[in-house]
């Protein structure tokens, strides 16, 4: 079976905003055996359903959402469900998982604190 | 000359919010040589100010602002220089550099395309 990975991120105003998520993307992509995207919850483009149809598009049967926030608040708990929600109404047979939030995950704390400590 | 790390967080209305940020700060005061506080922009406790007078009672003589923020906008544009300008502004003999943003940090972003690959 082939997943598509979607890395979810906040979004904003400032098109410069996005530059590390794309960069995070193209080393994803470079690692993943399926294909991978990109997605944003506002202000950027593309949206979570252009996401999910794109890597349906590219062959994707299932997907797993990689949160690429901090901490879940308010976005991880009530709009990436609800968007999921949307998502599968459409599509009911694609299975769409959600991973730990990037913050959340041991191994990305480890590394932020070896990073901070200037280890 | 003892150096102070001061994680600097966005901050949320949401307690549950701050725990992955607890977390790091433990982290990095497992491996940091000097103290380690953790401070927010917004919302929660302890301000930049207050994170800044404790690394200082802690015995700090410089302090490394490390934002933990994945990408720079205005918050580290504007707000964070502005903080840094005010607290030097009461003690002008205290050194405080501005580290890279973790998520433009070439090592983390390694480490959150690896486990959003699933390697």
């Amino acid at each position: 079976m082939t997943i598509g990975i979607l890395l979810f991120a906040h979004g904003s105003r400032d098109p410069n905003w996005k530059r590390p998520f794309e960069s995070i993307l193209s080393q994803t992509q470079a690692q993943a055996a399926g294909p991978v995207a990109l997605a944003f919850l506002e202000s950027m483009q593309p949206d979570f359903h252009e996401g999910i149809t794109s890597l349906v598009a590219s062959g994707a049967q299932a997907i797993r959402v990689v949160p690429l926030f901090l901490a879940s608040g308010s976005h991880l708990r009530a709009d990436l469900p609800e968007l999921i929600a949307q998502a599968k109404a459409e599509r009911p047979d694609l299975d769409i998982s959600i991973a730990t939030a990037i913050g959340e995950s041991q191994v990305i704390q480890e590394s932020i604190a070896r990073y901070a400590a200037g280890c």
